[in-house]
């Protein structure tokens, strides 16, 4: 990918949020994006970024300066955010998800390629959920949609961070030749993942909550759509795989881990073919060098007692998907752990990841 | 079981360790039980109790104010303990499990009932591994181990704490005709398994680690010997049933939970069985009314995020499985959610609970 | 204190708070208070107790199941509640204090005896702040706020939780003729002070707060009027006593420390004679022996790293204050560290004794 | 300064400790220094430093791959590490003080400049403890030190973490013509200023723990030096200063924070001012530009509530002091909070600035 004459401006949708700020943190210095709005909603639009955020800003990396002075924009308002921004990160918190769709609707229609982290469009049968390292083939329904539903923008989401941290190992082992017909995972989730303020401390500190509402239907589910299919114009899910999630919250800020129990269909690989396979995984990010890629999307690390969320998830800036402690199962056949930044490679990272993978691809 | 015309004189070995505390804890008002003496290693022998504990204290519960000040004795000297004892709580903590077995073999030749939480004896052929509600016709052993090996006292071990989160809830249900074929199981285990100084606080603050040493083999191996029967005079594992286990430490202080998925062999209840099955679940500790058993051994809760370590643990004293989320599997048959004490029911709670069983069947 | 005839019938105000049901959980078994109905606000007005709690019972010890079916009663309608209650506990959250006197007028109004958590009626020149070992006498101005405000009922209010751990270990002092000038103290507070949902996990894992609103303030002035008197029918703060308070909050569930450097006018007392004055401090709740009085009020705990919240916050069932590391301050005289269960004696547990002291005094 | 020559090879005694680990990551990219050995306790030389470490790396940073492959060496044998090395950073962790003096002298005898983070040689009259930006000149101690002691290297040391968060402030206003005549400061020190394994986890998961041996005679003792002046050839403690130190542990991994209330002896800066002085406060490593200095050495956060350790310890790459809540102290005339990264600034990252200052005066 050479580099882009001038860079593309982008606003922000939900720019206050967790994921929001998120997406400001990871857009500073951005080499094809930048940011020439940020917008909430309506209580907030009007205020000075800087303002709005108050002491909630939630990343490692510093509020960068020049938004801290950005005014917020109405996030409803889409003409307006359309004046300025060729592309959007949808991290609206709406839970009425008629009226988010309508909102995301909106901006296509406005001429806007929205890249979404809500869950509104999951479904929708012509919007693909995109983990480009996987299914990065799917962006190719969107002429597609835009000719059905006369957009000149588009939609295109992200699936659900609590999958991102063993899905990609699976696809990789199921490109190379070893389909998989069963998978027990039970999540171990941080907190930053329900939001802020999201979960009070009292119910977490020297505690385990077993149940995240909604997200074990999304844990097995997603995959389903992302490992699948365009056919006659809509997405098909992929079928002869069954998945079974426990999903929990657990006293970490950051970082989703996952223990995954796996069947093969037929063909059942050895350990070390299976670390081989990890650790040699490369797909379109990669080739097309995008800027947010990590260069080696999952990484094998060799240490009984990883990967662990406090030491692994920051690995290629949040972006990698570490996985460990490969070993025989004594139900199906093999089982590992797995780990991912979810407020990165599981939301915002893998946000622009994707909109890098439209610009690429010449969709926005 | 009528009142106990006299308290039988009981030690404590290893009674500095986080285990042997709290079994000092557990056994302060025991109808029972009386505390005669408390031993640890050669280092600490000779220390008024009060002393070698300083600020270690672990229970909540007070450190009895008579205890405090027992001088400790030499563990290893079993002749001086069998004098003041007719029955010892191992907690004592070698690394080298041959030496521990001699230890605990020189109590029971000294003619004292041993109870032991160390896993030296878990594999010996005729040395019940016992979970009173589960297999307490396994104490019908001790007369031919006592004849065999010439003991006048006898060796009776309790298994590990992982697996009592829910291996209780799984027998309940083959005993209701279910028989069980597959179980992944995956644990979230607190640090006071670990026993102290244990975890490092570098290790687990905003972090979990995926892997405890030695823990996935005991989860996985255990319940087959707890599961069997004794044939030709010694223990044959349960077969037809196979287990995976993932175990992990996370930042709770106690409490083990358990994320379990189950295939059926044969015959699949439907949820309100399995739950009526749980809550009505009752065995010999009930039916003896033995002093530490809990009224009901299996308590199903009917609310969609539970059960919580910090909630749930001390149900029934600490001696209680709590179960929930119990729900369609879509590998196999159904899932749902198990919980235990570890350093109650899982240690010390279920090592007296053991000795109970030994009293009320004669064999103490 | 003998036994009453019947126990009074008590109601709880803001019953479904976290305070509240600290509350609920301390009356299950009081020997003299009977709760006869829970109120909170017009929201949950109609809704039983236990549906209204759903998951979010806080309290170690369960929610009583009498109380569970409970029908929640609009707390703004005293009228009902007198009809039903001679004494009320105010755990009420308003946040505009104009309001919240208010209703806490109207309840006295009633005929009801009002014993309040809330900061509203604090400053009240003739509502007495209690911490019953420090001011008891303070009660004796009722019947003089009862004539003046046409009242039958009256009312009573608690301090701040972030200064019991360390105000009645120096009134302690005073009282045995050590008169202090100056102290500059230093709290770590838990994440329940904030009641529920609070503190979001986000803000306080692997971190800490210094700053919690309003409450150095509180901190500062509040012992003042514990520590005046009664003069022309009002209280006249303490003067001569200067005090400096930084609060932080800390990821503790329960339990405020205080770490305290202490300046006496004129006579200096040994540290012998500080841990005596403290291990030997009585006073009216223990001379009354109300029910939740601890019998000994101040715990020393001999120990260089104690208090410790985990350890030491339920010493006499939450009630007592421990304090411990007496040393020679370089810039003062003395300084130790103090510690208390906010949510018990700092809240309502303080509620009670209050309460209880009320009765004894003949003010209900 | 200009850019060096080529770079000064250095080693890290102690180097597999957390403080010798932090050395490690952070003179990766060093661009004066460059590790040319790795030493460490007889008991691991031999082994790469890989292997050694293991899976204990604590810092955020990955372990560079070059010196995973040093193997080390033993660090008591200064001839050999003398070879290789003109300057070491010692992190030994001996608890034999006296030992620890021998171990350094033998390096400064052997030509090698040690810069360490031990407490041996704190009280040494000889021996500098540094602060680059409070006491830089108690580096010209060393010509004297070399003479007298006939050493061709030479010691210079760096004082306790505890104490980083708030003398640089105070200096900074002292500096300014404000003296202070008095401290009393509470500081909330994070787990990692005790190594690793350090504090247990079950001593610290929802608690805190109100002790930390030796930490306050330090925090009130080193200052006096630090602050004083060269007099006859030895170090003259400051006078008219008196500190006094509560010192507690919290469950915080990262990040010393500090409450502290001052009496100035004078002159009485408004608050416009203090945080003028603050903000515009450079020294010695800021005007020679060493590569470790933080542009900007004392931040004023105006934010009511910070600092905090998990979103300001990194600052400056941890090696910034933030101060905040400035206000007046009822007792003093003005207090506030500050922080700093207890193993960055307040060890390895200290001690390499220390290192820069030798160098850039000639003394290496």
């Amino acid at each position: 990918m050479e580099q882009l004459k001038q860079k593309i401006p982008v606003a922000v949708l939900g720019a206050t949020g967790m994921v929001g700020q998120q997406y400001v943190a990871l857009l500073a210095d951005h080499p094809w994006f930048e940011i020439s709005l940020v917008a909430a909603s309506a209580r907030s639009a009007g205020l000075r970024y800087g303002e709005a955020i108050s002491s909630r800003w939630y990343p490692e990396a510093p509020l960068p300066d020049r938004i801290k002075n950005y005014t917020l924009i109405d996030a409803l308002d889409s003409a307006a955010v359309a004046r300025k921004a060729k592309l959007v990160f949808s991290a609206l918190e709406l839970s009425d998800k008629d009226e988010l769709r309508k909102v995301e609707n909106a901006y296509a229609r406005a001429g806007v390629a929205v890249v979404s982290n809500a869950s509104a469009h999951r479904d929708t049968e012509d919007v693909p959920m995109i983990i480009p390292e996987i299914n990065h083939h799917h962006a190719d329904i969107i002429p597609l949609q835009r000719q059905r539903r006369e957009w000149s923008g588009c939609i295109a989401v992200k699936p659900n961070c609590s999958l991102q941290s063993y899905l990609t190992p699976l696809f990789a082992l199921m490109q190379a030749g070893y389909e998989i017909s069963d998978v027990v995972v039970t999540t171990l989730q941080a907190v930053s993942g329900a939001g802020y303020p999201g979960v009070p401390s009292l119910d977490i500190i020297d505690n385990v909550i077993p149940f995240i509402n909604g997200e074990e239907e999304k844990t097995e589910q997603e995959p389903l759509k992302i490992l699948g299919e365009i056919q006659d114009g809509r997405f098909t899910p992929r079928s002869g795989i069954r998945i079974s999630a426990h999903c929990n919250r657990v006293p970490v800020r950051d970082g989703h881990s996952a223990c995954v129990s796996v069947r093969f269909a037929h063909a059942k690989p050895k350990f070390d073919r299976v670390i081989e396979v990890w650790n040699n995984f490369r797909s379109a990010p990669q080739e097309l060098r995008l800027p947010s890629a990590p260069t080696q999307p999952i990484i094998y690390l060799d240490d009984e007692a990883r990967p662990q969320p406090k030491k692994d998830r920051m690995r290629h800036n949040g972006m990698a998907i570490t996985v460990g402690r490969l070993r025989a199962c004594p139900v199906f056949d093999i089982k590992f752990v797995g780990l991912s930044h979810n407020t990165i490679r599981g939301a915002a990272g893998g946000g622009i990841l994707n909109a890098e993978l439209l610009v690429a691809k010449n969709l926005v």
